[in-house]
């Protein structure tokens, strides 16, 4: 019960512990959809799905839970429409809203943007995304889904590929996964979008193996490869783009070349970094892994809400 | 129980005995709306109401349906939010979204899309309209008003009226109504705005009398006017447009030139092709066939989730 | 009972009785929100949430009020979606809704435009603000705040602050609140923005004392002081604005200067007129008054489908 009334704004405020917990409750949920589909759990409970920047992925899987669980919401789905638009606060928005509903999620665009509304209000605040900032949401699932495909998390080898300097969710991932005593992290991006020194930094402080390197043939010799995307506007050299991003694509050939028993995620959306002729495979998992966020999203409302 | 689990993407795909099944249903469904408003036959369902392109009737139709039935639904009303803004293809959104729910209806501009989304996941796909192709579900409320109406949909004589040539309706509705042995069909348009010659060609071989005229009088001798709307955009002279439109108008004084006891249907909005004051007419039937709209679409729910 | 199937479009049409009446089923309202959190009261009941013109407050409080009730909602929250863009008129609009729910929210920019709807509807329309014209829940969930904070309606001081020509709030609670004989009607704003004449004629022809000032701290010595926001855009010269909104900025020191006990409201969304450190006053009501607005509209909503 300790994550009741609690904000759930970054993993990094989340001990081994806690993760464990939700691990445990993400699988309780996934249970409970696959026999109830809907349950009514949080019958009397009513939740507000504020996304002050667009992200319909995370907002429907919010929803999904939601509605799974039998509780109510009401919605922003658009910037443009809200009262910040009139200049007013978040923390004006969480205290209006706080009157409404048990719980709100959140999804706006400023660094720490969640945390403000959270100390407005006396509710739980569950962290959609803040810009820059956190994805918890996002992190976890990543963690629920390693677990359910490897049947553990503890001594993985984790490939991270793509954009890993703007990447928020490799980021996170390196964090969440660390107290899980990670055989190595091989990080694969060319050298202009390498993982932050001082994430490696930190990394190699908790023990943890880290290998940097720009071929995605080392990459999969991991457990786990979390494909991300390069993204063209973050080069300011358009024909160096191109002639990188093929580099990063992950097709069946290049997946021959590897550890067959490998583990494929990917956050969504994808544009053309791993080929459709992937997606049979048994151990492309990225499909599985954003339903895996229902799950997950289902756990941590009941749990601050105080139904876990 | 054979449309279990079916698409609905064209009616094109159904015989005669499918369209009366879906019209023994839509009249449960209409009876089930009008005595317990809300029911829970789809109590533990989940629908994904994804409209990419913006269509706020069918929408808030498909979205009624969906409540009435007692299912929930996670919406996206607005292109501009969706994870296709982001590059991401139809198939892998339809992937993504078939782990929340249990049933998606989606409407985009892509001619096909509905079936690309339809092959992409196991889940049953509910078409509400792909851009210049289908519309079944327009076509099956407008087959259901011809009967609810008219108390059969046999052997009618049948005008269309307005836009033929870009009409989508009226192609449908051509398609849908021919194997229930229409005595005539009697298309009125002007020259640049006639039937496509493919779909007389069509009807003719079907054995349905066809007959082209650009005068209304003649419409008005039909047991059924279907009216819809000429768009200035169809014109490249302007002039041509505005010396057009008003044959067109449908008023009280032109149609007591004609059957009284015709059925006046129009699949809305409308603008200005039928005056106001034809709306208290108890054969003006174009609310009741929107409001149709809701039961067949309860239908379709209901049968390809497999509970009707 | 009287309020089964009526309209609410303005406080206008109301008398003395009809808001006691609306205050009293807002207290049970209240009530049933604080014990059930969500009630079965309109379980059978759906509602059509129509906002043509963006005002994420005011939605959100109709919807939570839906759904604490147990009814279910459809919305459209974003004019460029609905088909009032492909040129429908208000009327055919509500026309077809009409035939999906048993309730019709409306806001949209055309004054008049609710009276519209409802005179082309028989089901009940709740005017969610039209443009320049009314606003009555507004209106309503002040005068409840004014209860619940004073103990009751009758005989206040009240002073009003900021933009009173423009603002519609404080003209409508101006006549909601004048059968409830208030002691005296303090209209505090610079000169160009001050209390259009007709209505301080119309409040004095009902024997209330009103007075006129521009200094904020004859204001203070109100019972309830309901403050607004002065809009930059409704100055000709900005040097003026800038010069005066510094006059009507409520701080914690201006207030000492006043009546201690004073109730403080306003309409929320607040930029700068109120500094967030009276945010944490007993006095301050501000917050309170949002949330007021579910309870009140649960009760409108109950009473006009004949549930209350």
């Amino acid at each position: 019960m300790s994550f009741e009334g609690r904000d759930i704004l970054s993993t990094e405020d989340m001990n081994k512990e806690d993760i464990l917990e939700i691990m445990a409750v993400t699988a309780r949920m996934e249970d409970l959809f696959r026999t109830q589909h809907v349950s009514d759990l949080l019958a009397d409970k009513m939740v507000a799905v504020i996304f002050l920047e667009p992200s319909t992925r995370t907002r429907l899987s919010f929803e999904t839970a939601i509605k799974r669980l039998g509780a109510k919401s009401i919605t922003v789905a658009d910037a443009k429409t809200s009262s910040a638009a009139k200049g007013e606060t978040l923390a004006d928005t969480a205290r209006t809203i706080e009157g409404y509903v048990d719980c709100i999620v959140v999804r706006q665009p400023m660094l720490g943007g969640a945390k403000v509304m959270a100390d407005a209000v006396s509710i739980p605040v569950i962290n959609g995304g803040d810009g820059p900032g956190q994805h918890p949401t996002q992190a976890l699932l990543d963690l629920y889904t390693i677990q359910n495909e490897k049947g553990g998390l503890e001594g993985h080898k984790v490939a991270m590929v793509g954009d890993l300097k703007y990447g928020r969710t490799v980021h996170s991932l390196s964090y969440a996964l660390a107290p899980f005593a990670p055989e190595e992290y091989i990080f694969c991006a060319p050298d202009a979008l390498q993982m932050p020194d001082q994430i490696v930094a930190n990394m190699k402080e908790k023990g943890i193996t880290c290998r940097k390197t720009d071929k995605i043939e080392e990459a999969l010799q991991a457990d786990v490869l979390y494909m991300t995307r390069i993204q063209k506007e973050r080069f300011d050299d358009p024909a160096e783009y191109e002639r990188l991003k093929g580099s990063y694509i992950l097709t069946r050939d290049i997946l021959e070349k590897g550890n067959r028993e490998i583990t494929i995620m990917h956050p969504l959306p994808r544009v053309d970094e791993i080929s459709t002729d992937v997606d049979a495979l048994p151990n492309a998992a990225y499909f599985r892994q954003a339903h895996n966020g229902v799950f997950l999203r289902m756990a941590l409302l009941a749990m601050v809400m105080g139904r876990a």
